[in-house]
């Protein structure tokens, strides 16, 4: 199927302006900033509650600069989005993350392979502590803690990395579920 | 290390008094119901901003029968916490199962597996779909959708058992984070 | 399908009383100090060959306290079902582990993540070794012995443990290959 | 290392004349037969109860030509023991394998790759059914039984090929404890 | 480490000019019209001879409109090198495969989720077959060649699909090997 | 199906004499040693470029004993084919490295079990850096090189294993594309 006559979501959307007052209020400014409507708002519309939890979850978790930097905070989402093949967040946040990082090729590398690609130490750290957690969460324990503390990982940036891989792991499986299209404006930004 | 002297979570705690006034009033009835407080709210609770998030995430998706009974919701929550081995939501969530569903036995099965496990066809359909999303989310599509439609599940609860699988990708990633201690009380409730 | 119309085993049973009479006098003590017939001897019943030599097999390893305490072999036992995901062997010697233990929650939190449950040293000794011969036998060696020894296990209890879980490998074969249904009982026993 | 300095087995042997009587006098016309003393023998004989149980589960399942063939039966343990990759049990049976089925190619492209060797469809049916239960017993269901039973398996055979693939969970897993060393003599039987 | 330090390949490289002049007179022409050298060229000439064999088996599979078009050939490429995680594969061959099928988004799409993405049914069926061989060569059979043909490949295409397969199961190995740094321009041609 | 009936390649043959001239010649005193004509060079001669391209790079990285002996270099292509339960690269290589070796047990045991047999230490490193790139080529990197160059392995023998495990990546998907038969000869030769 073309890429133009493919649903956004297996489910349906819903436009902004069709959301409860609370909601088009909110996200009015971040449409107006990225210049389009990430599809994830129209997807997710369909259940205003949802929405609005998903997005003060999200805000709690990656709307700061404490600790992690936030290029950092997407570097979690775009290594763990990979390790999960989740195309709507590789894209998405893969070009956040290449704004935040002012790195073009940085997002690709690790959504390709978070493993092995070549990181510097703290970055590696990150993306290891994320990986831990991310595909088989019941062998995380100790000695993933401990890599963490000894590359210099404060227990705040470690509760934050693995709140962000929580919380993605969810993300990736909403967007899994919903077959969500990234936008095209996405795979271009910040090249 | 013996029970008693075990850390609720690894990173402290935050009773539920010591926490913002509108999470201790909503926390409060829940906590008188239930009997004792759980644990999850004490890990969480050193984020307010996440606890708020999560509880009104999990209550847009928990709190409802419309379509998928409660303990259908429970049963997707114990079957994908057990595919992922998750200590805290395996046996706080068995506990609420076996309260909803009043079928004693029935926990322990899907927890111990979910894949084999002996259960009705429209029970088997939910568990299948939860399965399908949880630990390979990028295989998941339209044969599971389609298997699940047969089934007779509809749209609507397939987008509920698809955000519960999500939601509890999150939650016992966040136990697992957090080395979460379950209440002594949740083993033995419902039995 | 109800619990109560559910077949013990995919293949039918046989009676205690229409089994052989050296089986039937075996049996007996272990019956009446149960208080019910463990599934396993009515499913296996049905070839009283394979059953006599399980059971010389299973004493031969189970019934000792040399070396590894009682305990202790149930706790590989649980370990080891728990990792294969077998209903029968965690639901009926979880039961047992309580009892032996006398930790009613200990069984619950191996079986249902053995890998990363919380353990006292030599616990935790003896179920890594056991875990490294379960799933994947064909990378065990030197290395899982290193780490045994290192802990303070003697030969004689590594050779208890391995073959304490190659037996089980067994075991939950024959479970899966049954279907066998655990006891009601055994889902409440020493909690 | 080179062979001939190698441990029959980690833990120590016994040679056929230290056994207990029983065990002499039963195991004596085997190896006259064979022509020399499988090792399996030598290295379970450090515990003579446990060596009795075996022999008596294994001849329980493996001495028959009732329903399967005991080429049948040597086909079941070559390609569970290939799927676990196990040494002595690939050796030691491809052998006997060998001179049962008097293919002298099968035993090496079954232990190779059971899942995709060319096989008669039969002989398919009982491969496929062995190895549904020997790696990933969790999965093993209804649906395993419908495909052998479609193809023409009886309750019994189907009872037996579970068995045998339970059994050599069993011994792969003790080769594997062991380090067992196969004979020599075994690589080159029935070529 | 910063991209501009980093090596080509882990190995050393060898410049175009540095090679025998057969291979000069070869490569001249594709650098031109590429503009620029790709890193595959410069690490693999190290050994003249095996630059050579690899340069006559990818030409001999990928320089052909017969049967399967260029695109399609590139489309197994990404595929594989998806699946398998390759980075330089996935970022160079993406760059062809825009190219080649004008359709920009497409390598993204198939690199991220190559079992998950959406396609037309020629192009699922190209890639289900490259997916088939590429990560568990050992299960390829009969229903991944039934499914081909049912999808209306030919069996040349077949051949020619399984034989590209193969060769960059190959050509990932390598630039894994090699720790092979794609060129800058790869990550931005065709987009 | 019996082994006679069976077909040599699922694709067809063509006989040495009916290559291109240069193909007959090359192949000529290879088939007049061997005494026979290796099945793999009638399932490729369907296409005489691709076997020209492929034993260019075979001789590239095969008929050298600079640096590693022809017996190692055989030792990794049997390795890898038994990760890989490559039927005939197996049989075919397991033969050659019999010969090469001058140990006739060699190949049963590192195809049968090549994480686990008992190699001497040089062999073992040499097998376990084949190993790291054979199935999981997305988690190769610094540690797999420190540990080879740990036991001494020069950077020439370093990119020798990792090359010709690539090769034979490919190699043993052919086969499985092609479901080649290994010639009978190749089962007994160097036993």
């Amino acid at each position: 199927m073309m890429w133009d006559d493919r649903p956004v979501s297996r489910f349906g959307i819903v436009e902004i302006e069709d959301l409860p007052e609370d909601l088009r209020e909110r996200l009015a400014p971040i449409v107006s900033r990225t210049g389009f409507t990430p599809n994830i708002f129209r997807a997710l519309g369909r259940r205003p509650a949802q929405l609005r939890a998903f997005l003060d979850y999200h805000d709690a978790l990656m709307d700061s600069d404490d600790g992690l930097s936030k290029a950092e905070r997407e570097l979690v989402v775009v290594a763990t989005s990979g390790a999960n093949r989740c195309l709507y967040c590789v894209v998405a946040h893969g070009a956040i993350l290449r704004i935040r990082s002012k790195e073009p090729r940085l997002a690709d590398e690790v959504a390709t392979n978070p493993h092995g690609c070549e990181l510097q130490p703290r970055q590696r750290a990150i993306v290891d502590l994320a990986l831990a957690l991310c595909r088989e969460p019941e062998l995380f324990g100790e000695t993933d803690l401990a890599a963490a503390r000894q590359a210099g990982l404060t227990d705040d940036e470690i509760w934050d990395i693995g709140s962000i891989t929580a919380l993605f792991a969810a993300s990736n499986r909403l967007a899994d579920l919903f077959a969500l299209e990234p936008n095209a404006e996405f795979y271009t930004l910040g090249r």
